[in-house]
């Protein structure tokens, strides 16, 4: 492995572009332009903070109101989208084309070729081509590592990762031991892949045996894993997260999971051991799923659901434990009458009571 | 302190075991055996996904059921366990069973013994014998370490930390200083062992002061901490964490807190500081519990329980705040149709009063 | 940079200063002393667990009834304080008192100053004087730290990141490129400054493009980040801390969100993209806010709180979605008769269908 110093002594220069012309941004992204071709474009910005040097774009309905009001110098919108006096670029799907033009403007700092030299990679390590392995990044035993990975400072690759091409991982994630990373992973920092799954045995005295966690993790391509997110190993078999997956910061996915493709996982959502769940499903932050259960394909499920049965496709679910959104919301406008309504029902009893016995009395007359 | 190479250049062996007979497994585990001795067996799977060279479990009688469907080629299972026409190995305890043969087919690679070269131990650290200490691990000043100790890669120990017998701390883990460690203690990735405290005293201006926190954590023998799991250090005095007490990732554990032995904290719970828990609690995941209470022996609360009130022994509690996990059920199935009871309130109200008038009439007559 | 080992070879001292008389603990608090002031103090313990050894306090009413029955060898109290037999300092603020009283009698090991032979300082990195940078940590191209920094191992600060005086960054901690930071910060281990924000642009092939975060973080003067906790860079623009705003361990902090002044935010915390939090807030663990919306100044949330839409000023909150404590806890309460009201609700309109069925029969006679 070489370890020779390969680093450039010289500062990483923050790559904001100058400003460009609209029109010229329009051919990049591949846009109609309509309105000013030469208006100064110098960043990007949100509808309600552009300046008039900025690009911003309207997507959702919600917010055309907002377009009369706009300061940007320009906009990117769809084809049905608002009336507007400014310059527009029309796009089939303007927030995609918003993402691509803030590539114009920004790139994060160029990742430096070589093994930093404090590095430290096994010799039974296989590096692909073009790395950047940053100081005291950890490669052990026989990891496999495909093309053009970029690893940041203090990361530690176990022995028998097995990773694809195009890894990026930023500081202090980890992989552990015989994980199976599929090509462009994106670990961010601190991101934990393939730690023990929480499995113990009880004993007759009420203590724990831990049970070795023989499986592993497996992400497919084009997961990524956010910033102190814990994907844990399968006890036996693997844990699998499916292509095009994303998972926020501080999730945690327990063994033996099975996540499908082009799911959207939520900052802190927990899924206990042996969760199975379709795909395209979006999981609300702080969202709980009990182990052992189906989540069907296109679920919904708001903040902090507390998922405990299986759920069938395409439900848009809330409440702990879940239950249709559209009668969870009905249900919370309720409550906020709820100490009227027992009142109501102590005094609907008493006032039944009462003509119970006027009754009674007048049959008697 | 030693400090050469002591590393193998060597791949490590992926110690998949070669496929043993049933009769062979039978005597390592102690088992009796029922029917064929001889099957070949080369790994272990659950009763769902087992193959004919699979041996599988069942222990819950929820599962006997599946034992009729199984494809696999052998079954661990209680002297009360279902009738099977497939080889068996009858145990008082088939689950724990089951942990041990998974012993028999895989364990994680062999640690490599030494001290890694890019590893610093400060000259007053005290190691105790065969220990394996990974690259760029940081051990500080006055550090007392025990036998056998297996730390991996970027691990941090502060000073003054004392640390028994078999400790295994994987990458990035971090043990803060004047904390105490017990034997056979393990963290997981990332786990923090002693961070301050969340201590400010508020100032006349709203500002707040930070407290030192003079305290430390005190982890009992047989403890294990989750990935990227956080007990804090108390303000003054120790927080302390029960014998074989076993807490999953992301769980957070408030400063001077006691929290008793060999207890279940699932993933992402939450406790805060001075909470006393007794022994044998289990917490489902991201349950919650507020500060300055009590939570009995033998609790168990279900996930994202929110307790904000001290707990008797022995109760089964959900909810936020807590309530009596049957009576929680109740109200939840009931729930469902609390818009049509509120209807039902609405109406009878209306036909209570048109009663109280017609018999008013009727009075009148 | 210079690289030299400045680091002392002896055991850090365990700081615990010997006993101090409490007329001279009086005089280094600035208090006045009632009663003995010869008693030897030795440390500080709470108002329960203190012995004849001990100074403790007492500042909240709730608890001056254990003033009596404390073995504490002295108490800080407020001027409206209880009554007391035991010598006793008198100060305004008890707590803080308190606070600055475990700084006599405890502080953390000393830094060692200068750079540790193991840590990688770029040359293009500028560091104020006074520094002490322990083992492995890694400060990347660009960097500009301000002076008496302390930096424990294994901490990464990416390229451009600019940070003022008095940083003390705990290990594992990571600072992004780009992100601000202002005086007298401090991150516990593990905490991450600046990952990506969880920006994705849906396709339509139902897949996501991951936008480029281009945004950074501003954490300003006197923030504290938790252990393990995770503030995310924006997409465009910046997430914001504000000024003396505390923020424990696990938290989440989504991109562009923008958190006020002197807020405490208790762990596992998770605050979704674009939240807008005033000054002085309050929100207890486990609490989640949902994006795109503001919650006012002063504003309290009890634990597990869900807010799903903007909270006024000085509101006081609980549940999912949020509503007025007052009634959430009466909901709560009333709740335990849930089935019960129920019941009561089927029998009345079974009586009143009788009644009404009555009455017919009366008019018809």
């Amino acid at each position: 492995m070489d370890s020779t110093l390969s680093r450039n002594p010289l500062p990483q220069v923050i790559t904001y572009l100058a400003a460009m012309k609209l029109k010229e941004i329009a051919q990049k992204l591949n846009c109609e332009l309509r309105g000013a071709a030469n208006v100064e474009i110098s960043g990007l910005a949100g509808i309600e903070e552009a300046q008039s040097n900025h690009l911003t774009f309207v997507s959702n309905p919600k917010y055309f109101r907002l377009v009369k009001e706009t300061k940007a110098g320009a906009i990117i919108l769809g084809p049905d989208g608002p009336e507007t006096s400014i310059p527009a670029l029309v796009s089939q799907n303007p927030y995609l084309t918003f993402a691509l033009a803030i590539e114009l403007f920004y790139s994060p700092p160029e990742p430096i070729p070589g093994i930093h030299p404090t590095a430290w990679v096994a010799e039974t390590a296989e590096l692909g081509d073009d790395y950047s392995i940053g100081a005291n990044v950890v490669i052990e035993d026989s990891v496999r590592l495909g093309k053009r990975a970029v690893i940041h400072p203090n990361v530690t690759i176990y022995p028998h990762a097995q990773i694809g091409n195009d890894f990026l991982a930023h500081s202090n994630s980890v992989v552990r031991e015989h994980c199976q990373l599929g090509d462009r992973v994106i670990l961010q920092n601190g991101a934990v892949v393939g730690a023990d799954g929480f499995g113990f045995a009880p004993r007759e005295d009420k203590s724990y045996y831990k049970m070795v966690q023989s499986g592993r993790v497996v992400l497919e391509d084009d997961v990524e894993i956010g910033a102190n997110a814990c994907v844990d190993r399968a006890t036996i078999g693997e844990t699998r997260i499916g292509k095009g997956t994303k998972i926020d910061n501080l999730v945690q996915i327990g063994h033996g999971s099975r996540v499908g493709q082009h799911n959207v996982l939520a900052a802190q959502v927990g899924l206990a051991g042996t969760s199975h769940i379709g795909n395209h499903v979006m999981l609300g932050g702080q969202v709980g799923i009990a182990g052992h259960l189906t989540v069907g394909d296109g679920v919904v499920a708001t903040a902090q659901t507390g998922i405990a049965r299986s759920v069938k496709p395409g439900a848009l679910i809330s409440g702990t434990p879940e239950m249709n959104s559209s009668l969870w919301k009905k249900n919370y406008i309720l409550m906020h009458d709820f100490p009227e309504l027992v009142k109501t029902i102590k005094r609907l009893s008493q006032e039944v009571e009462e003509l119970k016995s006027q009754q009674t009395e007048q049959t008697k007359i």
